[in-house]
């Protein structure tokens, strides 16, 4: 039975949910497969399980590698095999969590096909496709991460035996985190620095077998393990690989670019720029990660603030839905409006990888530096900003969110390491400025410049400055979404300036190219943020006009605008100190942001149903589509594990003793 | 042996960390006797325990409890007394985690002595006291937490037998939460709404029994349980208490203030404000642990960022200290000083609060009400900073932090609580608003405010005003701290100005005053915050002239500065809408900022050194004093669960299978 907090609240609605969900899968028919997916998972007892809440981390990993043969198994039964349906599939099957054959599957298949020879295909692909290779992707070492260069593993040619000799020369050098790699790979591709000839010619991969096809025993000169618990990620053996002068022959590096002939001879591969299209792809994905584990977070603390009653508006009468405290909505909706915001960033980011794609296949990298730094700076901002926004909607759930059961501590801790893997966010944010600032110095060098930098073409025009509010003539209108996009825009500009500005002065004071970067990393990195957050607005903007249904289109205008007057509200000195509004300006667009609270109020739920997350995907008490927490809650305590006996058995051994002894 | 790093850090740091950490712990015999105690408690064999985070939660209560009982023997046998020897001692115990007998020797123990008639502790104490009765306290119920009042359960006196009926008539009124009561006690005090002659009179305490003592059987009519996992606390037994009807003698409601006569006549108590002294003191040490959770976390990225080596500054150079990227002292060095600021907050709560429980015990109530609302601001924004702060500090140490063996996330877990538990902390800063909005009508209104506030008193002669910057004068000296201060002072006097304006515009549209309230609330909140902040500066500022050591003083000094100025810089708008601030100003404070953090970088490692957290109380492989940080992490993975078999199970019985089904 439907709470009826939640029944009134979805009668009231003045849209139609079931067309913003359309919207948000990319049409009715993408919809209809993803619900034909997930129901081929619910109805099939094999994906069934405890709560994994309930489970020591030895037995979720149990029962994740038992869920993911199955899953293997079956998704080549049911002819999944679209980039998309798999995704989903392993998403419902694991609840959203990371699973073992996660690198095998995501890594290790994927990076035999796009860098093995035909010879190495024949050789490693159908094994690793039947499982009989299982195979990691073993990158990090304990002392390197995203500095690649850095890696100490080695990879040294023997001419005379034709076998590479991999080996960890230092501990910092063992390769550490790889997924899978702790108890379930027996391949792993290893990224080492090659030596052939005495000399180094930089990172390359290899396949290295590293326990033995059958029985499963580490090969010799292996040492090979789990790396211990971590945050969350508990489904996964992140591993350990120290490798002690370990031969693989010749034919184990990947080949299909790079090249080491029987007698030592490197051949160079053709362009490097290739190897930036998979961390674009990976990166878009985090950012349409970010995107879905906010939209779960938001539904969550949404819900359960439209069944909660707490405290009392007026003396008398009955409590108020916590949802309609002005301070909850201050703190969900703009989260909220985040989801929707970044949802359509990683569809975008999606959908221009692939335009993309293409080009690079005709041989056309013109776009691929800008959708790199564009990809590394929109990583780096939508994951910081959903793992804290996901705490926020804990927070918001009072002392309730801090329990399992509302499924929000295993959102965050899943979500949190995407602001460090994959490349550091600090060091992604840097990398966009320097893209930026590049930009920027060719404007000035009077080239122009394309795509999302292109404003930076109008800085000579538009002199934007610090400059006393007053002196300058005032052009947002807070109410008109391109008019904030344009304020977006200038503070972007006036920010990438401002950090190429502090390179040059740190220049002029005679330091080193590289001192003057490191001493204006804080400007540089608030410019990298001001230019992403600009593309976001932009993007959620630009996604208003395909929206035909009015309803639909009239709510989505409101979070948009939402979202850019709440982005303007928590960087109010960065507009101000621009010169874009006068400080009676920013207090109007307060009073706004809370007009549009009580606006976006009344389609809050609807907004979250639309998202279309089922009671098993969410695994929330808290965030049940029913509304119905209390009643759950209490069923769910009732199966700890500590409630299995009566009376603990540490009453009789620990406590009863202790008496007598006082 | 000491990494060569953190000895150079040592050896070339400018004063002596000695001094500070006396000056932290409130005198050189407080250090010593601290070091004693801890000291007393590495050397016992009975206190070692294999990794906590290599545990079953079951296995972690467990091991606790057991803990828990070895330490109440051995306190008694040292003597150990003093409320703040006893904190120690539980904390070196329990490596600063909380323990199952945290209510029993924190809640019921003091409860009891503070609300029972002297016939109550003749029968409740001395048996308390032995752990024979081991005890709670049962407030928050599954429906309500912060607010009191709105708490189901009922007492109904039945004068025909002299006994109350305890019921639990909802479920969203179980009792939920309390610590202990899952598995561990035999009592609770348990809050319920009194009824006596068919009138409610309100939330009372009754001695309830819920288990029987010896067997350890739930009472008749007591249904009780643990709550289940949560994020963190999985030593401690959280648990859940529905009461059917259950009995409990006229006698064990505690009559220290109300009563009820044997014919069911209620007395009324002489004064609620009593109960506040409770909330400060505890709101007084969750600030005291905001800055030692902060410290703690500050210390572990501190030391790590000084042995990390990590990407280039310059080509061909070696990679430098991850502590030099301008980037890692932006985000570390704030904290630091920011749990600096915290300490010596929390230092003053509890010197105040001790000196106006003196005032209280001679009748004197009249600071009560400002130290209330002091207090519940100051418990929310140490919270909510150091909370964000941890996290921020776990992923400064980049993919390592989310490992359980960096001790980050550990920290993490069991602070963030806080910002829920004991008044939910957006409730804490409507509180402090209401005092705020409160003392400033009475300065309307022609009367004149004292304490913290008495800056309200001086409003209408310096009229702030949101105000063009240029058409006022600017009064902050960007290097002085007395300056800095007023500049805080200005900007909260012109916040609770502002917020008092919202609730009076909404008043003048018709609305009600609770509505009016409530449509201003997120005003209300920026206004405290901005008290509280004003305070911190204000606190930590007036300690810097008790400092006498020059080397420290000058330390100090420069943290105090930065926590100042990064504050404005976080809250520009702030600065700038109030006219406190010029835009170029601002550009000033962001380059002293900078300038600041390389003269922080200079004693990073002294100032965490300072703290003096031992490696058996951090229990963090990443912030060891020594630095020896890769060598131990591989030791600590060895250790994990899963590496116990070096092939694990499900190898043999879900892979290998599935190659033959492929």
């Amino acid at each position: 039975m439907m709470h009826p907090d939640l029944q009134r609240e979805r009668s009231s609605a003045t849209f139609n949910p079931e067309l913003l969900t359309h919207i948000l899968d990319g049409g009715v028919q993408r919809s209809k497969r993803r619900r034909e997916i997930e129901s081929l998972v619910l109805k099939d007892p094999d994906f069934q399980h405890e709560d994994a809440n309930f489970l020591s981390r030895s037995e979720r990993y149990e029962v994740a590698i038992k869920k993911s043969s199955k899953m293997v198994l079956k998704m080549r039964e049911y002819g999944i095999a679209d980039p998309e349906e798999i995704y989903w599939f392993k998403s419902f099957v694991h609840r959203g969590r990371p699973e073992p054959l996660d690198l095998h599957l995501g890594m290790f298949l994927p990076t035999l096909l796009s860098q093995a020879t035909a010879e190495q295909l024949d050789r490693f692909f159908m094994p690793a496709w039947n499982l009989e290779i299982i195979g990691t992707y073993a990158q990090t070492e304990m002392g390197h991460g995203t500095h690649l260069r850095g890696l100490e593993t080695t990879s040294t040619y023997d001419p005379s035996t034709q076998e590479f000799i991999l080996n960890s020369p230092t501990i910092s050098s063992i390769k550490w985190w790889p997924g899978g790699l702790g108890k379930t790979s027996n391949h792993a591709i290893v990224l080492a620095q090659l030596y052939t000839h005495g000399q180094c010619k930089g990172l390359h991969a290899f396949i290295v077998p590293i326990r033995h096809i059958g029985t499963h025993q580490p090969m010799q000169g292996v040492t090979v393990g789990d790396i211990g618990p971590k945050f969350g990620f508990d489904e996964t053996d992140n591993g350990f690989l120290k490798l002690d002068n370990v031969r693989i022959p010749r034919e184990n590096m990947l080949m299909k670019y790079a090249q080491v002939e029987p007698n030592g001879t490197y051949v160079k591969p053709v362009s490097q720029k290739l190897t930036y299209g998979t961390m674009v792809f990976i990166r878009s994905l985090i950012v349409g990660e970010a995107a879905r584990c906010l939209s779960r977070a938001c539904t969550i603390a949404i819900r359960y603030s439209a069944v909660r009653h707490q405290s009392e508006l007026k003396p008398g009468e009955p409590e108020p839905q916590i949802m309609d405290y002005q301070t909850q909505q201050y703190k969900l909706f703009p989260l909220l409006a985040t989801a929707y915001a970044f949802q359509f960033v990683g569809a975008y980011m999606t959908q221009t990888y692939h335009r993309i794609t293409g080009d690079i296949n005709e041989g056309d990298l013109s776009e691929l530096p800008e959708l790199h730094a564009l990809s590394a700076g929109l990583k780096a901002f939508t994951s910081w900003i959903s793992s804290a926004g996901i705490e926020e909607c804990r927070m918001a759930c009072g002392g309730h969110g801090y329990s399992r059961c509302s499924g929000l501590p295993d959102i965050y801790v899943t979500f949190t390491p995407a602001c460090t893997y994959e490349g550091e966010n600090t060091v992604m944010m840097l990398q966009t400025a320097r893209f930026l600032v590049k930009s920027y110095m060719e404007v000035r060098a009077g080239k122009s410049v394309v795509g999302m930098v292109s404003y930076l073409n109008d800085l000579s025009l538009q002199r934007v400055q610090p400059h006393p509010v007053a002196a300058r003539p005032v052009v947002v209108d807070i109410n008109d979404l391109s008019s904030l996009v344009e304020a977006y825009k200038l503070r972007a500009a006036w920010l990438v300036e401002a950090a190429a500005k502090s390179v040059q002065a740190e220049l002029n004071r005679q330091r080193g190219k590289e001192d003057a970067w490191n001493l204006s990393s804080v400007e540089l990195v608030r410019a990298s943020d001001a230019h992403c957050h600009y593309v976001v607005v932009k993007l959620f903007t630009a996604k208003l006009p395909e929206i035909v249904d009015v309803a639909v289109h009239n709510v989505l205008n409101s979070l948009c605008l939402l979202y850019a007057l709440h982005g303007i509200n928590r960087n109010t000195g960065d507009f101000l100190q621009a010169g874009l509004l006068t400080a009676p300006q920013l207090a109007q667009v307060q009073l706004r942001i809370k007009e549009l609270l009580a606006i976006i109020r009344l389609n809050a739920v609807a907004l979250v149903d639309a998202f279309d997350y089922s009671d098993a995907q969410l695994a929330s008490v808290l965030g049940r589509y029913d509304g119905n927490v209390y009643e759950n809650m209490f069923e769910w305590a009732k199966k700890s594990p500590l409630n299995k006996t009566q009376v603990h058995e540490s009453y009789h051994k620990y406590l009863k003793p202790l008496q007598a002894k006082l």
